[in-house]
């Protein structure tokens, strides 16, 4: 048989934190927290495991989870949605972002992504059959090229994949930003579709630039948002979906033939937690705010070079005074002197910049594990 | 935008659901019991989450689950299979099926489906580029016509996608099947998708044929199951396929972004219970033999006609002494006549044999369900 994905192979996520694990190094590279969610929201599924609620929920997401989202929504975003019509839940953002790609792309059709890109949006694209035109984010600030970008549309193009706050750069897009893709958007009549998993880990006072801010952007937007990031619950895989309804009857044809449903006591839980804790997104941005510069403070003792980044919880670091060899070689490099696993950065280009020099530490641990992390670091 | 899968609506499992949930119906439609799992299942997600194993799972699943996989497939089906290279965890059988389909089916290829074929398979293959061929299967014996197989089979057909026991007719495979099966998959290579979510429950003393018992159809077999069923917890969505390692490889490879990986904290519960217990898959047949007899004695009394199946948790039944209207109106007649919702036949067909007058009940049910509806059910 011939392969529909020849060029894939097992993500860069899966082949670290296997090495890390074989090496029994500090884990900073796959992205997920080393401790856990709100007690609360934790005892919520054994309530709701214990309760009997353990069959199907409903393809769309449980109600109380989907009104819960929308309330959020108004409150972080001031957009009203509608629960029934606008919001899915999907087996984590994975899901949803597969989900709408395979909704809206057809054979034939373009799909700008901008690189370093998160590794999902390519297949997806490919096994609908569209292409992949990806634009390169150059560092050290990764900024968009406008221009370049209108230049890449084509009739062709169909879609927009944006990410803010950005994996693995942990850049965020500005309002200017924003604007330029409303106008792009609209004059070429295109969907946008926007990976929010980060939109609570923003720095500095910042707001996080949600396309569902933006009226004129959002018409024409799904919006891809996860509980995993913000409730440091990663391995719960509950995510959802934002769009318009007449594109989220396209997105949930996909979705119940993709995974149906979503683990319902999880669901039930979240729903809970989201209505008794709102709080809780708004006190996120100071949380990883204070892992990061704990963790940057260490690091400015090393020889690493590095400028904070305003979101997600990853950072960038440049390694070129410590060694000159490709990031994926000194990735592995860094396990054996090291004993600290990241992640190389130049895996999420289709063509790397020259010489990049960059590697990416994830900050969501406890104090402590960056404290050991950085002392092995420094010695480099 | 053109819709890529235009004659797609809600599928009749949330249709009838939400329809027995509006009219307080005893709803014996959607396939799920009204009971839970075992108490150790349940409360072992609870010390999983508890202790803090909320984070991603690998993406290919638990160590411990696809070892639990492997043994019970040793014990049930006499065969070896590899864990680390052959068991993929997915949210669900569904996400199996589909990812299964979107590994090996290209434009152009043909799949031959059975009807009435659980609706998610035919939407998959579409979305492939792939054409289902329908292959009706005809009341009362919905007996597979090998000949009539052997005859749709041209040099585009790919796959084959079975069955068993069968939802919705509750039929099984026999021995003399599967060697059919052989025969043809050998002789055109053809893939072979096996839909085994009810593996655990065949009745009457039969044997359930997976295609793993089966060494000349297994290497060319992907076969998909799921704890939802065995185990009474459908909301939980935890899946699993099995394939020879090479096909493996290609389906590891949609499902890194289908979905990524499952719920952890499940997936270690149901390894720790699959190890500790057994004998639940053997006590199963029992029980829902024993729930089959118990509803159908009850019917006995009723207008419906109908013989006992051999295996899943659906009975199908003949209402054409009741009412002689299609089986989509009958399913809304019920619900106001008799307060029971249950599941037509006839939209699992491509073109649903003339005159099909069958309804198919759940009876995954507490006896005091099953007592409820088959009182209404009777006065008809
Ligand atoms: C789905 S595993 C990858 C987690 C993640 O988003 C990352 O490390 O970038
Ligand atoms: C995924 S909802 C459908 C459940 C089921 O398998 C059925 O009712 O046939």
């Amino acid at each position: 048989f011939q392969s529909k994905l020849p060029s894939t192979g097992t993500t860069i996520f899966t082949q670290m934190s296997e090495l890390a694990a074989k090496h029994n190094a500090v884990n900073l590279s796959q992205g997920f927290p080393d401790f856990d969610g709100p007690s609360a929201l934790l005892e919520g599924v054994n309530h709701y495991i214990q309760q009997g609620s353990n069959q199907y929920a409903p393809m769309i997401g449980v109600a109380s989870l989907r009104q819960a989202i929308a309330s959020k929504i108004k409150r972080c975003y001031d957009n009203d949605i509608n629960p029934d019509t606008q919001v899915t839940i999907t087996s984590g953002a994975t899901e949803a972002l597969f989900a709408a790609i395979t909704a809206f792309v057809q054979t034939g059709d373009e799909v700008i992504v901008f690189d370093p890109a998160y590794d999902s949006y390519d297949p997806a694209i490919t096994l609908s059959g569209g292409r992949a035109i990806h634009i390169p984010l150059l560092p050290p600030s990764f900024a968009m090229d406008w221009q370049r970008i209108a230049d890449a549309i084509t009739p062709k193009t169909r879609m927009i994949v944006i990410n803010s706050p950005h994996n693995p750069t942990g850049q965020t897009l500005s309002q200017e930003d924003i604007a330029q893709l409303a106008e792009l958007a609209n004059k070429h009549d295109l969907l946008v579709l926007s990976d929010e998993v980060y939109e609570h880990i923003v720095f500095d006072g910042a707001q996080h630039q949600s396309v569902l801010r933006h009226k004129d952007l959002s018409d024409r937007s799904i919006v891809v948002s996860s509980f995993g990031k913000t409730y440091h619950t990663t391995g719960w895989k509950v995510g959802y979906c934002i769009a318009p309804a007449a594109l989220m009857g396209e997105i949930r044809k996909i979705h119940q033939y993709l995974t149906f449903s979503t683990t319902t006591p999880m669901q039930l839980a979240l729903a809970d937690f989201l209505n008794s804790a709102p709080d809780h997104d708004q006190l996120l941005p100071a949380f990883y705010e204070g892992k990061r510069d704990y963790f940057n403070k260490l690091m400015s003792e090393s020889r690493f070079s590095f400028t904070s980044t305003p979101g997600t919880y990853f950072q960038l670091m440049d390694y070129s005074a410590i060694q000159d060899m490709p990031d994926t070689e000194f990735a592995l490099w860094l396990i054996e002197h090291a004993g600290v696993a990241a992640i190389p950065v130049s895996v999420f280009y289709q063509v790397p910049p020259k010489d990049m020099r960059l590697i990416r530490f994830c900050f969501a641990k406890q104090n402590s594990t960056l404290t050991k992390a950085a002392e092995q670091l420094i010695t480099l």
